[in-house]
């Protein structure tokens, strides 16, 4: 019995509530800088998605919950108009998280309703309206991670001692892979974001990639030899940030006298040198496979890899949000894992119509391609096609490296 | 029978929190920007200040409530020790409202008991304690209305149409004082602030004061006349401020196609042209003056006037967020009124010793003199000696331009 | 007769002084950004290169002309040292312009001498110092331009109307090219840069290619549609940086009453709508290829058409330097052509050791490859294979648009 | 023999040429900051001032010598008109040194054919503008000494290893004097800028004032005892400012090894102890009276004591760019002198009409004033009565401390 469409939706609009259920009133507004939104700004942003893409479009009888909100939860499509600004989102204390909870409801039984006798096209954007949330539900995540962690008090998402476990030790080892000409991006049913296609070949050289992540500890070795002193092993860009920024360590280290902690959803919690290594950004990813000898994979190479392996990995259903770690040879789930490649569009992409075409194309600039997922995706979000894309720099997403070098 | 020291120092801290009951959980956190602290702050930093300076130093059997709340809620003391940063106590969502407000009652009963039996020292400090939590709560007004100033749904602190009744028009006489050697500054009992000592003899030239604060019709006047176009009107700062800042009129004026409104705490209210006008900062102030062929009073002509002046006005008690016409003559309450004269210590002026020290002294560079009090002042807490600074580019105090010339 | 290397050394290290004759002393210090060096400095740091990377090396009698000047003039090689500030390089007017014109007589004699009976290892890094010194003299008359362009006096680096005949109408046609697997990169004999390098197969799909570069009075049409109003037609941080900086125009037009005009190196010119468009930064470029219904070129389709085509072009030799027409599948000269590709190595790139290394692989990310050389690049100095490389947002380099488009 | 105008116009027009003379003409440029103008910008600017508001007033005939240099060389006179951005001052290499002499002396002779008979209302104009190039040349000073300080050449303005003879030392000893109603300002003949009108009385209590000025020596004491580290010292403006700018001794203390230096307009010379303490903003200053238990004396405080002390003291004229010690009890010349007053307007101050009026008016807020002149002031220029004013973070004047205290 295969689950419909409705069902999903369902899932998918309750889950990002569910998620929400341990925060405190106080906790939905939280916003440490312009990147991260406030969790209730998540929700309602999501709605607003439906509403506007959809009910606005298809339900001639759907009124609109409130004549401001268009532009209150607009993130960025110009196409629809004007949007509050980014970086004030924690200024909305009003509207109040219950009646965003009444727009969520109102908004996800409207939608429902219109599924009982589905207009044509419909089908895309919902699927598409599901897809985003779930993006948003980890973006809730690694944004209420952020915003915590200003903190001092480290206030922790979720309990839970027996999450962290020590990992087990988990020697890297190397694949090698033959080039040739492969195929690329999405093909098939399923869906897809539109990033991913349109399929094509490209011709890949031989090349070797780790079938893990590199570890806590192997990344305290890369600091002990002078990883963030040292502007050889550096992009000019990422040296230019060390400086600036003053990084010592990648984001939520904390050292305590002699100790490392990390700060985590489930508090602040001593370092594990088994697990893999987090919330790093492109340049300490760069330079720590340049301390190693090696260097990061293209986006062409992890898709050809992950094609032959199987899609289990760390997700946000395993109720653990901090990285464990992985078994060999899977390529998903866990961390995210920044690749060489630029995000560019595939050969022949199109830019979809209208405003929903500022979903991705329109970021196809100065970002670097991730791939794989993390622990705080969800299972069926994730495919070997997967694009996510940030910029060198950012580091409060779930980011981890995977090496990969020439034969 | 007069009010006892405790029943005073439980009417104050009860206050700070009556004037939070109209809030939404959502709105204790809000802060737009450095300046404007969240009400739960305030909250906390008055209870901090109870804490710190009396139950540590008198109580030995009180315990702090939490090893962390010294840094979180210091504002400046760096006697003290260090301080959260500033600009972000929007992200303490930790501790919850309903924390802090156990920690209020924690310590205001703790005070309470030690009053009991005063030991020596300590009156001196409660009253200063009480003060401070008077001057929290005219910023908790403040601080509020700027922070719901950013959101464009205008939440309401306060509803009450019948507080907008339209003010009675009033026209500006002025009045003639004559110079010669007076007192400036506190002398003999009842409480003041350091900065108001010692009182001291200075010299006044003849000058003539309005008997009437700048109303909005006039101010709508000066914008007409091209105000915030013409240089020559304004000091070179406040040029430039108005060129950065792009002002065109007080701080929360706002214009409807061919209407104008005031954002206030009682929400977006038609500009009334008989009120006086609000929010400017003493560049607008000074421009408006000259424009006018007037200047700004010093604060030894304000306070010389003001002694002859009865201590009445519009204040807190009055319901009344927003400043209504003052009575001819009415120097007091209703809003701040910007001086010439920049904040500086009185001659013999001594900073007290310890960390109390820190609460005026440090400050008397680069601010100007405010006298008055205002609309969101505490009537027992206004003096005609008391003197308030700001910045002189600052608006989101409840500021007003009176006006004073040569005879 | 071919010119031998030391011939040629000696013209290289001459040109750089000659396109210096017509400043006056006081304009060998300007420097409007940190991304525009002085002309002095231009002048001191090829020697500094020769100095450092050679005669140190090389010569044991040399001694350093000044021990200072390891630093002053060093411009990012981390592994030789620190570097003066690169943003201050206008505040050394010492060493003045006579003291490095000595500097650079005896530095350019020792490398000579040295060349009587060249050491091992010595060509390739004397090779690499003239085509650094090559990069620096197109980089002299870019930064001249900016730098000139904030002075309203406009002054005119090189006269000469006659160069500003006006340009032929050029009608755009569009040439098909036939993808398939073909070779990128240099091989072979003859100098090129460490980043064109190894040469490599790739796999192109069918392709169109512009036949001449985009024409001011293209331009002027995209304006006219609104193209700097339209976020539609921008990548995101595209639009970003058109809000920021408020472009309305390329960098160097200047709108009088009712007529365009343009900054150039022959001081204020009207503007020719026949001329290309020039001084656009690739937001601007990608703008307009969407608007026109086409897309940028990807640098390996650029190299595979360019080899097909002549070598020539309009160079610095021309004497004019403000692009021309081109002449039809002229691909090389008149201006830098902006492709979509991320400059990223070629796939087998190895950094070269030691400081040298810093040349070209650390910026390898942020950065877009541009094609083609320009009408202030020396001929022989340019190549098909030739990558030169800038931030998206870059327009004070001499760049242009060169359409693409699938079949 | 008196000298007339003529003749003294002369001479203050020869001597901002004669200043100029030790400059290599890569030097006339320099601008390390907004506040700082290279030297052509001040040879330029002068020549402005009295073409403009005098040649083109009086002088029928006078055609102006360039119709943009009255953008260009405009300082902040909007009633003239726009002004060129005062940061970008160096970049107008153009027009060369040479033509600004040859304007130079256009005007001068201008201005001195005006005199032969001069109309009426000139005279007052041609004095200020005389008084306003003394105030250009010695700007010309603190400005170049700035530029060059960020030369690692340490470039000298001025040779003399004999102006360095080692100071004597100099103990402090302090001077009581009596308070009671005097008057302050500037009252009958003699040249005085509106700043010091109208003389008034004023109401002084008693006070103690230091007979000398704060030697390296005693500073080198403040620093070493925590000065720079102690926040219960400073002004909060004040410490918030040593944070920023991470302060730890005056501006062009230089430390190497085991050695201060200091850069001085004679180059870098080994710190005197002896010397008094330079520039030093007002927060130092301020700090270090605190620490010594002292505070800094008001403008009506140094003035009255200034009118008791004679007129003598180390001024430009002595050939000697940095400041000696000074004779006991000299209150002229050597260093500007932090005081504790506000600049503000004088009782019963009006502002001239006209663009003059922008020369000191607009200007009273937000400064401090400074009494006394420095070693950089020509003799002629400075009075008792005379005030400068700063913001209190200024350094690169020539600035130092006298303390007062209470008896």
């Amino acid at each position: 019995m295969t689950t419909t469409r409705q069902q999903l939706l369902a899932q998918v609009r309750q889950l990002s509530e569910t998620l929400c259920a341990p925060l405190a009133l106080e906790d939905y507004g939280l916003q440490a800088m312009a990147d991260t939104s406030p969790a209730k700004w998540h929700l309602a942003h999501t709605t607003w998605f439906f509403e506007t893409f959809i009910l606005k479009r298809f339900d001639r009888n759907y009124r609109p919950w409130h004549p401001q909100f268009e532009v209150l939860f607009n993130s960025y499509y110009n196409g629809i108009g004007e949007q509050y600004p980014r970086a004030q989102r924690a200024l909305l204390s009003r509207p109040a998280v219950s009646e965003v909870m009444n727009w969520r409801q109102a908004v996800t039984e409207a939608v429902l309703n219109l599924l009982d006798t589905p207009p044509a096209g419909i089908e895309a954007l919902v699927d598409l309206g599901m897809h985003h949330e779930q993006q948003h539900q980890e973006l809730f995540f690694t944004d209420l991670k952020y915003n915590f962690s200003h903190n001092p008090l480290y206030p922790a998402y979720a309990n839970g001692p027996e999450v962290f476990a020590k990992a087990a030790a988990q020697p890297c080892s190397w694949q090698t892979h033959r080039g040739g000409e492969v195929e690329i991006g999405h093909r098939g049913a399923g869906f897809c974001f539109d990033n991913e296609t349109p399929a094509h070949p490209a011709l890949l050289q031989d090349f070797v990639l780790a079938d893990s992540l590199v570890s806590n500890a192997d990344y305290l070795e890369f600091i002990a030899d002078g990883g963030y002193q040292r502007p050889e092993l550096w992009l000019a860009d990422g040296w230019a940030t060390v400086m600036e920024q003053k990084w010592q360590t990648p984001l939520y280290w904390v050292q305590s006298e002699q100790q490392w902690f990390e700060f985590t959803l489930h508090g602040l919690q001593p370092l594990d040198p088994q697990r893999p290594v987090s919330h790093v950004s492109a340049y300490e990813a760069d330079a720590y496979c340049r301390w190693a000898g090696a260097r990061l994979p293209s986006e062409y190479e992890w898709e050809y890899a992950a094609r032959q392996a199987p899609l289990t990995g760390q997700f946000l259903e395993s109720g653990c949000y901090h990285p464990r770690s992985t078994a060999s040879g899977e390529l998903h789930g866990t961390l995210w894992q920044w690749t060489s490649s630029a995000y560019a569009p595939y050969p022949g992409y199109k830019t979809p119509k209208g405003a929903v075409g500022e979903y991705n194309g329109k970021f196809m600039v100065n970002q670097l391609v991730l791939r794989g997922g993390s622990c705080v995706s969800s299972a069926n979000h994730i495919r070997s096609t997967y694009r996510n894309f940030f910029y060198p720099a950012d580091r409060w997403q779930f980011t981890g490296i995977r090496m990969a070098k020439w034969p």
